[in-house]
């Protein structure tokens, strides 16, 4: 085999490694996706769980799903389903993800944030990142699974929730929450 | 005066009564809308109390405003929210008020019961009567204000909250609701 000739099939190997690396890398995602949906619609099992606070000033209302009527009615699933609706009293988020956030409540936030950031002087490069730092202080102050817990705020929501996913051994979802606070 | 003239006067007379009344129902409505709103804004104490049914499978929220913190903490007030909310999980409602139902829904039933009135050989005149008929069924059965108590179906929603009015003596108002099932 000749130089070129070692070179071009090194080349070529290389190329097919490549496309063998997406093909796998496509087929992971596919299943994570296949697997998460079917995750979802198998966890329609669960409890509503409420929270009045303050003199009845303050209410929680929140669904907790897992997969088996075995689990939902456990009394550890009954303190997570508590503890969300207690947390949710304190830390009153708007949303439950980042992706429910609509678009425009984002813009404002970093039209707001870029202008003060400009105006305390920071040059232009850098304003994007001090942007980005401070959008991910918003998520975390108003999406519920970014927030961390009031009882302890070394972990997210998110955490508790895979922890009890690890814990039960079958998927543990917040699916919705409501909060009302008299004359708000 | 002569006949006619008499006439004339009369006419005029009827007519600038006729204006004095318009007047009068344009006060009185223009005073009454801006009671309501008042009084609305004025309804802004109260209570938010929940409601868990059926082994923690159902759950409803409510908020029940009055204008005095006085009567948010009566017994009274406190038995009526609980009875609202008692009763949105039994009745399980999809609106608060008529208003609220989507052009697009209100559409859809009328279709279907015009539909169902000709298929059964109704005549074209009556059919317009029937829709009506049944769309206030369709109101009463899913929007929380018209329909009847379930502790006592003599008793429209909305006359429970009247009845309260009256007898608190300060607009009582059902601001809003929620309910929660499990898996649905």
């Amino acid at each position: 085999m000749t130089g070129a000739g070692v070179l071009d099939c090194r080349e070529a190997l290389e190329e097919t490694r490549g496309d063998f690396e997406k093909a796998i890398a496509y087929l992971r995602e596919k299943g994570h996706a296949e697997a998460a949906k079917k995750s979802e619609s198998a966890a329609s099992e669960g409890r509503v769980e409420a929270y009045i606070h303050h003199g009845s000033q303050v209410g929680v209302m929140v669904e907790l799903n897992c997969e088996t009527d075995f689990v939902a009615r456990t009394d550890d699933f009954e303190t997570l389903a508590h503890n969300l609706a207690l947390h949710i009293a304190f830390a009153a988020p708007d949303y439950l993800t980042r992706d429910e956030v609509p678009e425009n409540v984002i813009e404002e936030e970093e039209r707001i944030y870029r202008k003060q950031a400009l105006e305390q002087g920071k040059p232009e490069d850098i304003v994007d990142r001090i942007v980005e730092g401070r959008m991910e202080k918003f998520y975390e102050q108003t999406c519920l699974l970014e927030q961390p817990f009031v009882k302890n705020e070394d972990k997210m929501i998110e955490d508790l929730l895979n922890e009890a996913t690890t814990a039960f051994g079958e998927l543990i979802l917040l699916r919705r929450f409501q909060r009302y606070e008299v004359g708000s």
